[in-house]
């Protein structure tokens, strides 16, 4: 039974969705998969995630719950993740079965290996930063410090990456899991790009947007779109993060992290196998939103335009550092007094400190004063909790 | 206990709103409700119609089951509606013992009558056609013929309206309701005005649109945003239709129907206290949807912004003439081709001729390419049915 590639008499007015994870990222994704009409089933363990609360069906259950798993993809005519940690042996028993599993769990398990994702783009030649496999304290000094552990497997929001800046840290701080390291890139900045790829293997690429980070906690705070980069930076970004996603042969859509090293050259940092925070601008900002471009690219729908509508600069809501518990939106309305300025939040029942808690996305003509709005915005609403701490 | 003004240090984290109407317009609206994160519970009689679908909660009832509406309004922050036929007598009861229902059941109660709504208007000198209450076979040849005739009570997508052409069309075809005539207004073209009015009575208005009707059924068939007018047209129709919502005293969205007579002068045709076929375009078109305003609006938080992103058309997909049953979308592959194309399809498990099953958004930074885009994809899409009729 090979049904991977859906069929095109395929009845869509019917079709069911399955989505691995219930947080923002399937709460857009899902509620983008309603508005075309597609019955969504939401696997996650969390009693009302985000989620399962604009979708038809929610299975309680983990990501490495190989049963429900199993109950997931036979329920759905087409499964699709919106994150990477997942246990992949039994999706990949599945997807050899022929049930529509994208990005393949193949894909997913390469993915999930940071060390494994940047030696297959070096491979392809595709520019990296230099990387070394840590087998042993030696190694993690080869490239003098400061210099940048990464673990391998399960890394995300600034997790599972660590500054070394002597050798006083390689004995105190160095993370105890497998891992390799990275040199520390001279950074001018960060940009990302999402790019999507459908089961013909059709490729679009949305606009080079830049990335700003809450330095504290290495989580990113803000995006604009698009990036301040000249034209030849802007063409070696798309034609890098094209070549990437070319390499590593998935379908749907692709967080590209890209360095723009102070000597101008672009070098992958890594990539997510799913709708991405970078993206979160193009629901206000694009013709076609990154969570439908998931859908109609997994579904075997032509993928839509990329267009960008109008710039854009988009804010994460962070748990306030001081606060946990129930969360209280501070300054919501003197916040949507700030004009073209659209709030998202995420139904999550509990804050803690820089837990993402919500986004804004605020439009303009010129990007300038998008990001004049999005700053004022960000200074005003504050995402406080029940509870001090 | 007065709560209809609600308190601004509210924690809008766990408002919760109640939506009477589970069709298309309170799918949209409770998605956008869902977007910033509010709990939301739909009535509605069919069970998993289209906005329960994409909700917290379903309560089924029908709009005349005082116990369920009851039921709503209890359990809900703020009450709010997606359709106008609803009984109002135990809506007004619990909005005169302070619940938060907008707009109002009496604004809700004068709408419904378009005979009121009508004399409501005039008498506050704003420009209707020519029109008489109807007591007897008389009354009817009053203005001569052709004349409308329009049921005072329950009329929606063409149903309650008749042309009568003659003596004898009175004799044959004239509504048995209780109705109104008027007078056969020489139309340029249809026009159309969402407005939004919050609680300290802010009113903004969005872009004057072109409405083009299906003439087999008199149903909206299509919107241009913005419509091919002149700036004095475009004056005239805001000024009219702000003055309207003014003299409703309403809070919430309104869809203000307009005729531009062939003499060039602006008339109110009828005006919905609800999101309205005509404003689906701002969801992809304009910074603030009419579904989020409506929430914003309801809710006591400032009204968005509602400035043209970029010229649309939208194109409602009809149930196909001569099909019913579980639909099936026809041309769904060639038509997501269409570059700037966004498509809904609202879940329904039924579709007969007719039927509002859908709708497309089509951007262009020209209106004319748009409407080339739309037609090209309106003459693709066919909603069949699983049963020929």
């Amino acid at each position: 039974m090979e049904k991977r590639l859906m069929d095109k008499n395929f009845n869509y007015s019917s079709l069911k969705l399955g989505i691995i994870g219930g947080g923002q990222l399937g709460k857009i994704m899902s509620q983008k998969a309603k508005k075309m009409g597609f019955h969504v089933t939401i696997l996650d363990p969390t009693f009302n995630c985000p989620a399962a609360q604009v979708s038809d069906k929610h299975i309680m259950g983990g990501f490495y719950d190989k049963e429900k798993l199993e109950q997931l993809v036979q329920e759905s005519d087409v499964t699709t993740f919106e994150l990477e940690h997942v246990d992949t042996s039994i999706l990949k028993e599945l997807y050899d079965n022929g049930h529509n599993i994208h990005p393949s769990p193949y894909v997913m398990e390469l993915i999930q290996n940071k060390y494994e994702q940047k030696k297959l783009l070096d491979e392809k030649g595709i520019p990296v930063p230099a990387y070394k496999d840590v087998k042993s304290e030696e190694d993690l000094c080869a490239f003098g410090f400061p210099v940048v552990q990464k673990a391998k497997l399960g890394g995300y929001d600034g997790q599972g990456v660590q500054v070394l800046k002597s050798l006083e840290d390689v004995k105190t701080k160095a993370l105890k899991t497998d891992s390799f390291i990275e040199e520390m890139v001279d950074i001018d900045k960060e940009l990302a790009i999402i790019v999507a790829r459908n089961i013909e293997g059709e490729i679009k690429c949305y606009p080079v947007v830049e990335m700003l980070f809450d330095e504290r906690v290495n989580i990113c705070d803000s995006v604009m779109a698009p990036a301040r980069i000249s034209k030849e930076v802007e063409e070696e970004a798309i034609r890098v993060s094209t070549e990437s996603i070319k390499a590593l042969d998935g379908v749907g859509i692709f967080g590209v992290e890209l360095f723009l090293t102070k000597t101008g050259q672009i070098q992958v940092n890594e990539i997510a196998p799913r709708p991405h925070n970078s993206g979160h601008y193009t629901v206000e900002a694009c013709a076609t939103s990154q969570f439908e471009q998931i859908i109609r690219a997994v579904t075997n729908l032509p993928l839509g335009s990329t267009k960008l509508i109008s710039p854009a600069v988009m804010v994460n809501l962070l748990g306030e550092e001081g606060y946990e518990g129930e969360p209280f939106i501070d300054g919501i309305h003197d916040a949507l007094e700030i004009p073209e300025l659209s709030f998202h939040f995420y139904g999550k029942s509990f804050t803690k400190p820089f837990r993402k808690m919500g986004h804004i996305t605020v439009l303009d003509d010129d990007i300038n004063v998008a990001l004049e709005k999005a700053n004022k915005a960000k200074n005003i609403l504050k995402i406080k909790g029940s509870k001090k701490v």
